[in-house]
């Protein structure tokens, strides 16, 4: 939710020069190019407000509210945009997106065309060779749509009214209710309506009775909405469906899709052409004189200004909707190339994994790290960030073994590119890749059905982790399985002898005996915790046998493994010297054995034997060198 | 450019069900795809050549191809894609992007409307009240927009054609041809052409000779082109006018958001709102056989078949549209929100810059360098993102003293925000901060306006800065300033006595003495180098006066500053201790003055004063730890 708000409603009376020279105050840019709109468009007394019904023609013709809604709830709203008014012809993609969602476009599209006209609003416009309407933003469409909305068949289940105030309600995100008024006038003066309804029951695009398919009808015209309303019903539109603020699902996104796309050449009392050329929204005004007009995957806009033009579209309402358009350049064929799907390409030369590797798998990665690739994307995955991944994968003719695919930041999978996402899999292991996907949490239904078409095809499915860490640590296993390293260097088998520990490397034996009646031999079972984030750092450890895991808590609550260790590793040496607090936990994970230095036990062992402390001081210090020198590497490379 | 590419063309004797089993040998999922769809609808044969002319009669029924082009520049082909074929109606949209560039949309307008007609293609379709053709797609639209090509006004000059053929190749990426024999055909057969251009020469829709006019298109439509120049128009089209390969403008982006406006409406002799909604992608079809369609933003798509359905476009082509639509989602209205603006935001507590820092300095700032604010932008910057980075820069009411927004990953700043920029800037102002750019190459001309409009408002500009680390530098004195800290304490003015340099910590004076006479006083003027990228590490520096940078080269030849340096640091510790090569540059930014321990002189001092050297050890590895240790939050952090 923004934090910047409009704080009160331009007064009527100030002139647009004046306000463009208010301060600021602290306010949105969004509302700053709202309030200018807003000023520039309120002088336009142009136009007449509808009075085919008296509730229509008592609005006060001066209303103006203009609402944006972006499709992760920011509202930003100007002018009068909580005075109610009735939604009118708006209602009619919702009550489209109604029936797409219950028979499908396939049933809906044998009674309903999808052909523009250029009829004014209240014309019959029936195709002639079947009699069906031509669209359903004209009368006759949305009168044959809500007929095909199911009737109450006993007392006490919801009627068709019933069912639409519901579905409008999930795209307004509130209970909406009908205006009584509104609705009785709109009955009692309905007379070319009911000729369309008794037309379209003649011809068949209505069944039963055509007086209770009117009646619904009429109320539905007289459902009670905002301007706030407007923005979010087209907010949800731009959504795919989903309603920005309740996240509750109002319609299929493939239910959008086709309501959208009538919407764009036939939701105007307008030339078809013309309004897609001059604004290129997907739109839809009412006489109340509301506009919504909707931005596919980023905003949804409401205008409310009661005076219609010739057409009976809102005259300030269209301006506004012009201005949009073109001064900020939100235009349905304004395409703007996505940022590229993958967000880093590299391999686990670059970026290792945590896991600690004996020196023969060091060697051995230190030459093949390079046969792999990590691949991180982001965003919405659809065909063309497959398209872009699948480049990525093979640039410059390169053959890995491994390929892992982060997904932590995509958004979402587009289940239409599960065959294409097979295909890719498919493809890089008959070029000899093995394939992992991490981060998967969230995506599994999609890779689920990536993985049945890899087994229709009897291909294996790839390797899932939840964590890129694990993945990389996998890559590292293929590239060594690949190269032919031996299982018996895996560092789970290792033991140093304590005299072997590199931190007492450059010791003559002497020294070491010296050294060690400092140590102390200490065993840890598995989830064993050898220092705890926070408390004071005593101790320094010396590994000899096992794995250890290092865990970097996060903000969330979550931790994160920074690094893991094994035999000839030590804890805990930053946090020794510095005599600070531990700023991580390390924890077991298999048996470990460790010889432990006490810094009481270091100091005394100074005192009396400096020649052995200054080379075990020096061996650290190499040590410690090397850990703040990977790391600065890795900043590097990270930042980069 | 895809590394994937298609080896052979599918024989057109092989069943799609067998294709599906064949191994995907290694080739791009989107090579796959078209493979599939390429199979799929070769078999269907519906559909009659055109035969109006012989040239086009005696084209092979059979010929199939299909391209995607990418904005960026990869090519998919499959199938006939290298086999010429007349561009015939497909040249509308390009003579439209011509006149649109020549006159601007206001003008043309006056001369050819934006509305669908559901005529067949030859129709004339001129509107009854004016006899102005209604739209540039149909063949009366076409011949008025050649009409106002301006004809050679002396010999030598070029003509209409050669206008024409020049903007045609600008799209297409390569210089095109008049196929002779087709345009004598088109010529001595365009009886109806020719009464169209003489009723346009009665309304007044063309002016001078027809007959000069009628030439020049009928060679406009006996262009010769193939499937892969269609996906490569198609592409510049979806790139904003900017062809993928040559990177020539071929029209503004102003022309083409106007020009898809059209073909998304008028494109295809279909009706208007049902290949909107069956497909949903701007097109132009030609009776040669041939489609192009374009994704705004993402992709062209080329189909070349020359069956035609009754309405006069490819059944084939259409086919594969209406496939690449459906199954890949690839639709007009499938709005995807974009990835979020802001790549990251932090400030320059999370994100300190590189410059070192005086201790009363890193005291303040400790408490105070939150009061920034590091917002990284990615992408295309057009009203969503500024909307997206508004909200990012007060979440949670915040009053930052300082804003840093970088740009160094976003591609373009749309003009259309220049307003809402410098109301962003000033809104930030009012509410306490001051505002910088970084890493501004390439914006310089959208910022320019920024500044201008705020200068009109009598508000400073933003500062800018050519990279990142430069403006959180700035921010961090931003804060420093408005917490009152003192210039004096300002690291440069700062000088540290060699007895009080923090490496000597816990040395008494006669340990100090010892030491000092192992070491040996240099001075260095700015620009020296005090150590070098790859020679051996045989020194280490312990700086007492002036301003230090580590630069590390990149791969691309740049260096990037890691970090500063001042009195009180110690240069070359890593290396030292490791006796390896250096891995950076250390430079001299002011006057440095340092003490240097060569490796030898600190041996040989160990072997006679093992304790002097315990302690110095001890206090180095403290200083390597706390190195260590700030570089692995910064490796969390970045990674996080």
């Amino acid at each position: 939710m923004p934090a910047w708000r409009p704080t009160s409603h331009v007064p009527a009376d100030i002139a647009p020069r004046l306000l463009d020279e208010l301060p600021p105050d602290a306010e949105s840019p969004v509302v700053s190019f709202l309030r200018r709109a807003h000023a520039r468009h309120l002088v336009n007394r142009d136009g007449v407000v509808a009075t085919y019904i008296p509730e229509l023609a008592s609005v006060d013709p001066e209303a103006f509210g203009i609402v944006i809604a972006t499709v992760d709830g920011a509202v930003y709203e100007m002018g009068d945009t909580r005075k109610p008014f009735t939604i009118q012809s708006m209602a009619k993609p919702l009550t489209y997106a109604s029936i797409l969602d219950l028979y499908g476009a396939a049933a809906v599209r044998e009674r309903i065309g999808v052909e523009p006209t250029g009829d004014v609003f209240n014309a019959i416009s029936l195709a002639p060779a079947t009699g069906m309407p031509l669209n359903p933003m004209v009368n006759a469409g949305a009168i044959t749509a809500v007929g095909m909305v199911p009737p109450a068949r006993a007392a006490g289940e919801p009627g068709r009214i019933d069912q639409l105030l519901a579905s409008l309600g999930r795209f307004a995100g509130r209970r909406l209710e009908v205006d009584e008024a509104v609705y009785r006038s709109e009955r009692d003066t309905g007379h070319r309506n009911r000729a369309i309804a008794n037309l379209l029951r003649g011809t068949g695009a209505i069944d039963g009775d055509p007086d209770a398919v009117l009646d619904a009808y009429f109320r539905l015209c007289a459902v009670s909405v905002d301007a706030r309303d407007l923005a979010l019903i087209a907010a949800t539109l731009a959504a795919g469906g989903l309603h920005p603020l309740t996240a509750t699902v109002a319609a299929s996104e493939d239910t959008v899709r086709d309501v959208l796309s009538v919407m764009a050449t036939c939701g105007m009392y307008d030339g078809a052409g013309e309004w897609l050329f001059e604004v290129g929204l997907p739109a839809k005004s009412g006489v109340s004189g509301g506009i919504l007009a909707v931005l596919p995957g980023q905003l949804g806009i409401g205008v409310w200004s009661p005076r219609l033009d010739g057409r009976g579209n809102s005259v300030r309402g269209v301006a506004v909707c012009r201005d949009l358009a073109r001064d900020l350049d939100l235009h349905l064929v304004r395409g703007v190339r996505p940022i590229g799907a993958v967000r880093t390409r590299t391999s686990v030369a670059r970026r290792p994994s945590k896991r600690g590797r004996s020196v023969p798998e060091r060697e051995t990665l230190a030459v093949e790290a390079g046969r792999s690739l990590v691949l991180e994307l982001q965003g919405s995955i659809g065909f063309v960030a497959v398209e872009t991944l699948a480049r990525e994968a093979v640039i410059g003719g390169e053959r890995p073994s491994a390929v892992a695919i982060d997904l932590r930041r995509s958004t979402r999978i587009d289940p239409a590119v599960t065959v294409l996402l097979a295909d890719l899999v498919a493809g890089l292991g008959t070029r000899g890749a093995a394939v992992a996907w991490s981060a998967v949490g969230g995506h599994e239904a999609v890779l689920d059905r990536v993985d049945e078409t890899l087994a229709a095809r009897r291909l294996a499915p790839p390797r899932r982790f939840a964590e890129l860490d694990l993945a990389l640590e996998w890559a590292e296993d293929v590239v060594l399985s690949r190269s032919g390293a031996s299982a018996d260097a895996r560092p789970e088998r290792r033991f140093v002898p304590l005299a072997q520990h590199p931190a007492l490397r450059g010791l003559d034996p002497a020294a070491v005996e010296r050294l060690r009646s400092a140590l102390e031999r200490r065993d840890f079972h598995p989830g064993d915790a050898l220092v705890r984030h926070g408390e004071p750092a005593e101790e320094l450890f010396l590994v000899t046998g096992g794995l250890l895991s290092v865990w970097v808590p996060m903000g969330s609550g979550d931790a994160r493994r920074l690094a893991t260790l094994d035999a000839g590793d030590l804890v805990g040496e930053l946090a020794f010297l510095g005599r600070e607090q531990r700023t991580a936990d390390v924890r077991a994970d298999t048996e470990v054995e460790a010889y432990v230095l006490r810094h009481e036990a270091f100091e005394a062992l100074a005192a009396v034997d400096p020649a052995t402390t200054t080379v075990f001081l020096t061996t650290l210090l190499r040590i410690v060198a090397g850990i703040a020198r990977r790391m600065t590497d890795e900043v590097v490379q990270l930042a980069s």
